[in-house]
């Protein structure tokens, strides 16, 4: 049987695997990224945990190769990580060509999102389809492009930045400089200061405390329990992400849309509408021909990519 | 020196040309179309047509393929015409498999907005970019997508409506069916409407007939002599090619886009806004680096673009 390492570089904890070609994740492992100890430090603890899962490896064969992910700015064909927001100290370092020669095979370093993505292709919600969106809703919206069954990164590595299309020309101010950027509407923060807002001004809720002590968590629960103002921030968040995806797919032609990243767990809630709003719009497509699918491998989809980076696998 | 042929079939007319390797058209021909004849009296016409420039070719080598554009929906892969808005009567016609047949060579069939990138790609504004979009700005907009290298057309053959994208959320209806698309603002239809409303709504002007006598081309006049009216018409038309351009080259980190049909005369009016509002917003890319150009070939794009289709060419 195949196998490849797969390691997750989170700002706070790596989290690694044994995975088989087809994505299926056989081992985990996971350590503390104390950012005191510097790239050096890190990438030390990388090569002796995946030596010491290397070795092991349990079908007596040698992993074929490893995928790292890394939120950041990476150029995936250099194997360079230029950026890392939240890895204080990390600047242009060469992490692919380090655990290549530590470890003595193929290194494949990309963006998170992306490898999520291709997780999800692999072995999850999106198996099957050529042409593929994956987002990621977290803290920022995130996504990762697959085009004609491989992933697409564009001219500077950086392509599927799609929390930043534009959905409301005058709308709030994006992190990014400009305005209205989808993340600024459907990411879990926008979720939960637009609540918070519409708290502010005095809307109805069953939720009784200071609008900022409202949290995303709390937000999900109101909604499961059907308050209104909640369901009406999540139709607020299924409006901007159908419009996003009729974006997408007039551009794109794809077949399918995966959406994860924790906020995805408000899926059931923006579903209805993000469907209503692509089937009313979009005209490159069938929108009932498309598929639109909740991620379904969790924090594996990082680890399931793995394999996706190697040809021939 | 290797050649191909090309062919491009409009409503009205259709143009065909011995082309180079590198896009040079060397030869040209042009036939009526007439839609009485049906689609088997102009199957007949285009196989003489090129039958004769195959053979007169003078470099004495036979040409090594055709490419055949329309505007319509196509299915590229298999060569067929599915349907054409402005050539009656054809409907699911397999239109490279006949043309293969009688002419023996190997045929290609695409979007006629998709040659017309190719050719900008290959000979024109476009040449020497990886990844790369292409604008056609006439009574509707079309667009053509190159990445990789090569033309991508999704898994329907339909990629690339980018006169589609949403730019107003709740702006005016498009004939597809949805609102505010980028088509409802930049195609010379919507730059002729915008200007006839704000006549109507007594906006001052240089223009002095009645608001419904206006055309594109007294618009582009009006433009060059400084009609403020005029002017403020193409700044809208920049603010959202610049907004579309930012969504855009934020989901595929693109390298350049190129900007021609017929309304496209007026580039240098729309070009400052739009150049303005992609660098104010764009995340993905550095716009400082990436290439906007108008389109150079005008009517000899689609021709141009014939080689593109051959591997090896």
């Amino acid at each position: 049987m195949k196998t490849y390492l797969g390691l997750d570089l989170g700002g706070t904890n790596a989290k690694y695997g044994l995975v088989g070609s087809r994505g299926e994740v056989l081992e985990r492992g996971r350590f503390s990224v104390r950012s005191e100890r510097g790239p050096d430090g890190i990438i030390e603890e990388m090569i002796a945990d995946l030596k010491a899962l290397r070795d092991s490896a349990p079908s007596g064969g040698k992993p074929l190769g490893l995928t790292v992910g890394a939120a950041g700015r990476i150029l995936t064909d250099e194997g360079v990580l230029v950026f890392a927001p939240n890895l204080p100290g990390w600047r242009n370092v060469p992490l692919a060509g380090r655990l290549s020669e530590a470890l003595d095979m193929e290194v494949h370093l990309v963006n998170d999102a992306d490898l999520y993505t291709l997780g999800e292709w692999l072995a999850g919600a999106g198996s099957g389809l050529d042409n593929l969106v994956g987002f990621t809703l977290g803290t920022g919206v995130g996504g990762g492009l697959i085009l004609g069954g491989r992933l697409f990164t564009g001219s500077f590595g950086s392509a599927a930045e799609i929390g930043h299309m534009v959905i409301e020309p005058d709308g709030l101010p994006c992190g990014c400089g400009s305005r209205g950027c989808l993340e600024t509407i459907a990411s879990a923060t926008a979720m939960t200061r637009t609540a918070r807002e519409w708290l502010a001004e005095g809307r109805s809720s069953a939720f009784q405390g200071r609008p900022d002590d409202l949290t995303a968590a709390t937000l999900f629960d109101m909604a499961r329990q059907g308050d209104r103002l909640a369901l009406e921030v999540f139709e607020r968040v299924g409006w901007a992400l159908g419009l996003a995806l009729t974006s997408i797919f007039n551009i794109l032609g794809l077949e399918g849309a995966v959406i994860g990243g924790g906020a995805s767990a408000a899926y059931e809630f923006f579903l209805p509408r993000m469907r209503k709003e692509l089937a009313s719009r979009v005209f490159a497509v069938d929108a009932d021909r498309v598929r639109l699918a909740q991620a379904t491998l969790g924090d594996d989809a990082c680890l399931a990519g793995a394999p996706a980076m190697f040809a021939g696998r």
